[in-house]
């Protein structure tokens, strides 16, 4: 089954936004048995919109168009679609009255440019949306499927997940893809390269290489027509694998490093306590946003000065003798963060975010320090100075080494 | 000029990854006067990447590939980009002797699969990349040109800025488009579509408008032979926009409300400190992303549980009587933050991010305390509790509020 994506929208091409909805899209295919064949962006141009949605007609025999279903004169999706086919536009008086019911209720009138998601064309279905005022468009002629959803990345979702991927699923059963990703820290790409060869050289599963902020990513692809099968496939290649990679794997697919750190401390009932500098609050909303992170996040300070650092108990000697940047006080700062918000575990990190030097250090020069209340580790990162490179790279070092700790240190701790 | 971007990578035809690379290059193509057609994304597939690119070579006059450039077997642009051009790969003396230097330079050993990143063709020449081991490719044959450059976008983009950009800078002298985006908050889009009708049919500068995180965007674009032509024309559209959307414009470009409220709070000599809970730490990382904020931001804490707000100083009688998601609890957060980091203004944030209700309160439920030690607003806000969706706009709504305020009050503070 030949498919594409077509996103709509002039700032995607003027790269004002990125297209996370083709990606998204792009990830739900795979479960779908659906292979992508192509995605390809357009502005809110009509010529060139129609002549996208033109090939797309022509070539496959489902497409998935998001964007230019909006309110304003440069939305265009229905009219082009309406072109393709040689179909006329219509108001539904059904569409009309579920739109004023939408205004109505946030009290207000609708606006008279509303009007125009109230359409249709005869091979169109309404699709609804819950989350805004556009109703996608489901199009079905000569066994060929155009499903036409909204931009904005939240409605487009819901609809997706709601009534678009239902309805597929239904359709089309086909092969089955099902994929694995492992995770691992402290490798170059090269070496994990190397390491893997004899698996690189698989057609099922398939064996993908990828660097990411958080890691070597190591992507299985297994084909089969249940999914028991491709799942027993990948089962045989991630054992293999975790032989020859061990330690370095932190997680799997959709894990995040502070998913698996949550998830540790919460085992071992520990709290965790956070003292930031350079990062500046980021590994506190990195670890607010796994789900009931409360259970073993206390909470955080964000001190960037020397003032605030020793207003919350930093010893103001030890700034004087070795800097605010060095490992005694990122230790010290740990050891507050603990103390003061009375965690079993606290992380301090101090340095230079860049892009200038600060008192002597180089820009992008971090410390991390972790106490438990036993011992005091510390490890010392240089990042690359740019935008927020070295608040990502930074609060990415400090999770993994928190992990490791919580791993080969679990005896010395309180209830693991 | 007919122009596409062709991105490689079979994870982003699974959605792993978000191209932010095609949206960055997009953007970077309206200062050269370069009209981009396509965008199109393929993967690591040898067919359908031969197809990709031979459609491009047969289309446009510039192709820019990013990705595919790696030492794996599955990076394929280079052995791609030779069957289009029927042009044999062979490897570069000069460039393996570079390649050498890096490796010795971090003190490893080159690992034999890189020696593929040394390789050229008869109508490439190498592009130098500081930022990693894999060289672009500049192809040119017959009045056409390929570029293909590493995938990772800080390698990416270094190499855009330092080697392509000023190359195809003396190549194509055009036109000039010239964009200028104005960015309102607290209005919606079809509201602004309505305000703005009039000069919706302008076709130069056109004028496009676009819901975003942080409120609405109104773009305009103005061709010209000369910049400083495009320049007049958008100056005489921005000051009718100015006109009718007044104080609800918060800034233009690349401005961030971060950005903006850090200049207020700066051009006045003010501090300011935070008190966060259901955010995080969002407001913490999301102020100091902006360079040089320590100027302004003394730091703030992260207090999830009443416990770490009273050890803080929230009185706890306050949290016992109204509950710890309230505005009384906001303010006095506000307030602690103020005192207790010496600041001149508080910023408290409390409320459920969700998916649950939390203390009889519904998810997605906000308050938000400004304090300036004179007096403290309070706004309450309903957010959609989906994903970082109320960390992110419970932010938004914090710094416009705080722009308001700083704006309007001016008179009261200190040195404003």
């Amino acid at each position: 089954m030949k498919t594409e994506i077509i996103s709509i929208g002039t700032e995607i091409l003027l790269g004002e936004i990125a297209d996370t909805n083709s990606s998204y899209l792009a990830g739900q295919m795979p479960p779908l048995g659906i292979t992508l064949h192509w995605i390809t962006q357009v502005g809110d141009e009509r010529t060139r919109l129609v002549q996208a949605l033109r090939q797309a007609w022509g070539r496959s025999e489902l497409t998935i168009a998001t964007g230019g279903l909006g309110p304003t004169e440069d939305d265009l999706t229905r009219e082009a679609i309406a072109q393709v086919l040689g179909e006329e536009l219509r108001v539904d008086p059904t569409l009309v009255q579920e739109l004023r019911l939408i205004f109505a209720r946030i009290g207000r009138q609708m606006p008279s440019h509303n009007i125009k998601q109230a359409t249709l064309i005869p091979s169109a279905q309404a699709i609804p949306n819950p989350q805004g005022t556009a109703p996608g468009w489901w199009v079905e002629r000569e066994g060929r499927i155009i499903i036409a959803m909204p931009g904005p990345p939240r409605e487009m979702q819901y609809m997706w997940e709601r009534e678009v991927a239902p309805r597929l699923r239904q359709r089309f059963r086909g092969k089955v893809i099902v994929s694995r990703t492992l995770k691992t820290f402290g490798l170059t790409e090269a070496l994990v390269d190397e390491m893997v060869t004899p698996l690189l050289s698989s057609s099922n599963p398939t064996l993908g290489i990828y660097a990411k902020g958080d890691g070597i990513h190591l992507r299985l692809l297994a084909q089969a027509s249940r999914p028991e099968e491709a799942e027993e496939l990948l089962r045989h290649s991630e054992t293999r694998l975790r032989e020859i990679l061990g330690d370095h794997i932190w997680g799997t697919d959709a894990d995040t490093l502070a998913d698996v750190v949550g998830r540790l401390l919460a085992g071992c009932g520990l709290m965790l306590a956070t003292m930031e500098s350079c990062t500046g609050g980021f590994l506190a909303t990195t670890l607010t946003d796994t789900p009931g992170s409360s259970a073993y996040y206390k909470g955080g300070f964000v001190a960037y000065s020397n003032e605030v650092k020793i207003a919350l108990g930093v010893p103001s000697q030890l700034i004087a003798r070795y800097g605010a940047i060095s490992p005694e006080v990122a230790q010290a700062m740990a050891q507050v963060a603990r103390e003061r918000l009375r965690a079993d575990i606290g992380v301090g990190i101090t340095g230079v975010a860049g892009p200038e030097e600060l008192q002597g250090q180089p820009p992008g020069r971090v410390h991390i320090a972790i106490d438990d209340g036993k011992e005091s580790k510390v490890i010392c990162g240089n990042y690359p100075p740019h935008g927020s490179e070295v608040k990502r790279r930074a609060s990415v070092a400090a999770l993994f080494r928190l992990r490791q700790m919580l791993l080969s240190h679990s005896s010395h701790l309180r209830s693991c």
